[in-house]
């Protein structure tokens, strides 16, 4: 056996762990890198920089197309990534470790001068700077993608003030999206940073779920399949009745205050655990937040309510309340799936199929001569990303015969009945 | 303790299972029995005259209506709960058991002379004649509600060629339908019809599912639960991937076909299991359908290859082939959970879901002034629905603080990433 | 096609539905067939005499036994049955159907005067009838089995007292008995009875196990599968905690009493559910038992109670109280999964492990030369049934290597920590 | 709200965490704080020195006992912890960080002639020296309690050759142990070490696990409840058909090698996956071993095979096979769960209820008045364990009634069929 050392395929390439769990993108790039439907185009890239974008940017790169790349936010930048790609010609960094938000903002307009004929947005940072400060750019630009929930109300914004210079894509709810980012990806991770970072198990936990929509319906799904006792608040009576058939019980957060071990919440609102509720909370309840920023637990609140704090493990602040009771939240409050001690960020194959879709988001745009505005992804594109999954898995799927396509356009039987 | 025989409330009365397990129509009759919404309008009600239907039927009464009703089939009437309704003041049967076609159609059209209000429609039976047969009672309908699949495919031709005089709701697709009837209604009992059918338990077999919609994840979901290894079949290729992800070994049917101990349809569609899937199938397979009438498992194709059948047991018709090996057709290839020798219908309880949802549809329409037309129904509805059915559990879900609702409002991020 | 009528492999055969699901007394008829190791020997058998028993008895038959049989109950004799079994030369029954109890003990008498070699026994009724009344008999006996636990019980008296004249193996307690029969057996039959008994669907059932032996636990863990919530009871703690982390409830039966929707006993004890719990249940509440006998719901507690009763639909007695409240008691108290209107018996495959067991015990006796007295059934005869199910489902096992093998013998690694 | 650093309780006691999520170490303080039942007494504790032993120290200590504490193994001790301890008056350290081997050896020397009169062992270190260097102490120690394997098979060995001065209970083989710690607490810090380590998902992967014993059972049962595709290989022919009526496919493991993603090891034997089995993996295929020491995956074979290893994230060893594929081996093929650069360590519960049984069985001790010898942990002892912990989470069991424990004790029908 040869040494460690020269590991020329993936000891030195800071790539390599992503692109073996990228298979969808991967496909992409064994369909596409004879045919390079980007040869000839700009394509601009906004986003964290870390490992899994390094293989999208890759990815249209090897499709043909050339890449210029910048920081979505100042502070989450890998500098060995940026390095690796940087020094592929027809790929060009706006970007490195440790810029200041002048150096950053900086960046993305020296990108937006190359004239880039796409822009794969995040947060719609790269498309509101183009419309507002370079509009002889914006009016080359052939589309835009957009993958954040944030961006894409930005661009409803803009689409309804009618400024939009050209097509965007909101990529950011297909159904392939929901499935393995949401349900799956955030469910499963949640979970397993909770674990680590609190050394213990789910089984026999009552673990109160907040909000039963994708998010917290993986969650919730995850921890009874391990052998939790759930209960799943919710606001929506469909989904609480739906939480109610899938074995979780229903009560509202004043009702399950007391009876947790561990809470989770996965709203998308603010102040879900709030005063009142810590108030009936048991010693040593555990908080943690899969949601939204850092809003759906009320920290104003704990704060307020408590004597003080102290660390008593990595990734967990305790709030000692007056009367002895002590309340533990998981990574402050913020995203425990990114952003706990122990994370190692979304589950790669999670970004695999996100990053997939703006692929081919992106690509269906050079042909798709649409009119400016915001459009959501036709199902087709999605479909294809399923596709792609699918092949990398080895597995196939049925197709109609010529009979069934008859009966199935005859009366829509498997739409609407089933 | 007294006898048994002298039974006011339940022994002699054939409705008295059905109502006590229809807690969203009882939750209706104690919100409108003071109110009677229907007062002064006449209610036509065609359906199966099944005990279910007949607390239906109890409850529009009880909130005023006067109710007429007739058979969606001439053959599914059980005559105790005709005579049983027949006997109140203000509702009228159209109906007896053992009727003939000629009969039936009959009532359908005398009770249209009657001039109905309102029509609670299945198969769009009583719609289709009041416009070909009784136009100017039409004219004074004030609206009507369809439950089936079937009905709504005709609805939509009427509608698309201008013709219908009043609004009907759609009342088949509603979320609240799909969840209780299709994944844990069809999903329960079609398992529990092939057990008893069977003698024969589920752990350890491996359960072949066509279809991936909502019946075929409620058959997959519970079988896995059980302890089978399942097998789904797919045409899309989303469908397929969630399948995949939700623990299951996606393939299609031919790669299934030599492997499965039992199979369940699950499309919608026709010719699923067919000749060639039959010829890869090892001896004692058995096979069965939750899907579409029995057109989904090819009974020609069946019948042409086997040399004789055989009734091995009740419900099962033995298909012998002529190399030996046997294949075990369960209920004929019709409705497994519906149709079987032990089936006892649709359970209660889905009925009752789906009834509750007809119910608040036809209420709406009194009030809603509605043009012409095919309608879905509304969300307000289903939520309706779903509220009755937690106050009858029991249950309770939070409201939004004013803060949450307005930070709901200001950037939909419950609606957008959850 | 060719007519269903003259089918000579099935529709005729009353033993060829259960044949096809017992591969493994197939599997010991293929291995036996030739070998005829039972050649001289007269078996006699006393059993319910229904399809899965003569599967057993044509197993034995085909082995080379003579085979005596007897009914071990007077009234679960299937006519058909025996008169298959009765026209093959070298099996000989003394049992029909309608059997007085004078005649059928007088069957089992004759029965024993034919001086069989080997008694496959049920309850101890040929065993104890032997020893008492034909002691000449007992003493050239050169074995039997028992399947019952009561039968134990008397053998086990017997033992004690030391008046067994010869071996017995009690083919009872083994894990492949318990595993197939108690678990997954009772656990999903009990529950599809339950299911088509009361039309109802278990997913967002508060249901109620009580005990957490095998067959409770069987029971609670397929319910849960399926969406129930469920609560344990249990009087051991190292079950309750078992329960608590396999993510049930645990609770007394008082304090689950008024939550459950569904209470199943599967305790093996008595008056589980009695008089100060059924105080408390809610109005609808149903009981079903699949433990022991009729008596883990004290029904003298509920006819007590009640001011009448009366029967709803099929399988269920209403017991109606004073204050209004029903509470549905489901085939009368006795084992739901076997005694209920649409049960078809124990499963086949439950029957075909244990009558596995009792041929592989048999068999044994004939070599083992064992002196008089009550014996478990040795490990590797449990183990031979395990390879014959797993023969005949066409899976393999790994064998260990010699390191292994070495490894193992060394350390005892395998046995003590895994 | 006061400031974060002045914290009495918890920011500068390093015990705090694992305090507060040890209850059943608790509830024996609790109990025994004031009966003080070890006063007078000295206890031996050799274990790893991290906060869960900390805590057990300190309940032994709280319970009246003189306590001397040394390492069993000189490199796991947290400096803390021992420091955290040895200030408390009445407990003695003999450890610190960084120990040499001579200096370990010398440290427990030295606590064993201190003279204790019980001891708390782990791998039979402190009783194995007592016996050969301390003979006079060993005259006159009460009793000992083992919590390991490879302790017991040195006992038992002791004890065969008629050498052991004192009684010592085998606290390793409890059904309590076996429960939290194997199926829930491996099970789940398996997966979860997994997951954060490769930054994937589970479900929908084929998860092949080597054995179903008690570890791989809780390995297969959380990986299937999470969604992935389990395969599960085994010796022993009545496991192999409990897997595959859990739902788990049964395949060797030269026919699981093509298939799976993800193989994880718990078998307690060697070379489970050797060159035969890699030869035929997939590229990509990860192996972990959750069983025992680092032998299950045979390490020479990988380092035989490949041309190279690389390391292309935190945890993952590499091997290069000449074909190219790549082969990833989690924590170095040592237990995943404990081993791993994201591990905490065994979970805190689990370790309380391992060492509640300890502590019950050492206080047993003292009036147990038992003959030298190696014992297993009488079933009343493992009771109170699972009592206590069920006291912590504030749930009780029903107790018989007189008529019920008469009902059993003349039958023994609770044993017997349930």
């Amino acid at each position: 056996m040869g040494s460690t050392d020269a590991d020329p395929t993936d000891a030195n390439d800071p790539l390599a762990w992503a692109r073996d769990h990228a298979p969808v993108l991967g496909e992409f790039v064994a369909a596409d890198r004879e045919r390079r439907p980007f040869d000839g185009y700009t394509v601009a890239v906004a986003s964290h920089l870390e490992a899994s974008t390094g293989v999208f940017i890759e990815t249209l790169h090897e499709a043909g197309a050339a890449v210029l790349f910048a920081p979505s936010e100042p502070e989450s930048t890998h500098g060995e990534v940026v390095r690796e790609l940087d020094r592929r010609e027809g790929v060009e960094a706006f970007a490195r470790e440790g810029m200041t938000d002048e150096e950053f903002a900086d960046a993305q307009h020296s990108l937006l001068e190359r004239e880039p004929d796409l822009i794969c947005d995040d947060g719609c940072e790269l498309i509101a700077k183009v419309h507002a400060d370079h509009p002889e750019v914006a009016r080359v630009v052939v589309g835009g993608c957009e993958q954040t929930t944030a961006g894409i109300h930005r661009l409803e914004a803009m689409d309804d003030d009618g400024v939009l210079a050209f097509p965007v894509y909101g990529v950011n709810d297909t159904p392939m999206k929901r499935l393995f980012d949401d349900v799956h990806g955030t469910g499963e991770s949640s979970l397993a940073n909770v674990m680590i970072t609190t050394n213990a198990t789910i089984a026999g936990k009552t673990v109160v779920v907040a909000g039963y929509g994708h998010c917290g319906r993986g969650i919730a799904r995850k921890a009874r399949a391990l052998g939790a006792h759930t209960v799943v608040t919710e606001v929506d009576p469909r989904k609480a009745l739906q939480a109610h058939v899938d074995g979780h019980r229903v009560a509202t957060m004043a009702e399950a205050a007391p009876e947790g071990d561990l809470f989770v919440t996965g709203t998308g609102n603010r102040d879900v655990i709030r005063e009142e509720h810590v108030r009936e909370m048991a010693d040593g309840a555990t908080l943690a937040n899969s949601g939204h920023f850092d809003v759906e637990i009320a920290l104003p609140d704990l704060e307020r309510m408590a004597e003080r704090t102290s660390t008593p493990t990595a990734g967990v602040t305790r709030y000692h309340l007056p009367d002895g009771r002590r309340i533990d939240l998981l990574a402050e409050g913020r995203l425990v799936n990114l952003t706990g001690p122990y994370s190692q960020g979304h589950p790669i194959e999670v970004m695999d199929t996100t990053f997939g879709a703006i692929y081919a988001a992106a690509r269906d745009l050079l042909d798709a001569d649409l009119a400016a505005g915001l459009y959501s992804v036709p199902d087709r594109l999605d479909r294809l990303v399923a596709e792609r999954k699918l092949d990398a898995l080895g597995l196939s799927v049925d197709e109609l015969t010529a009979a069934q396509a008859e009966y199935y356009d005859d009366w829509e039987h498997a739409d609407s009945s089933f």
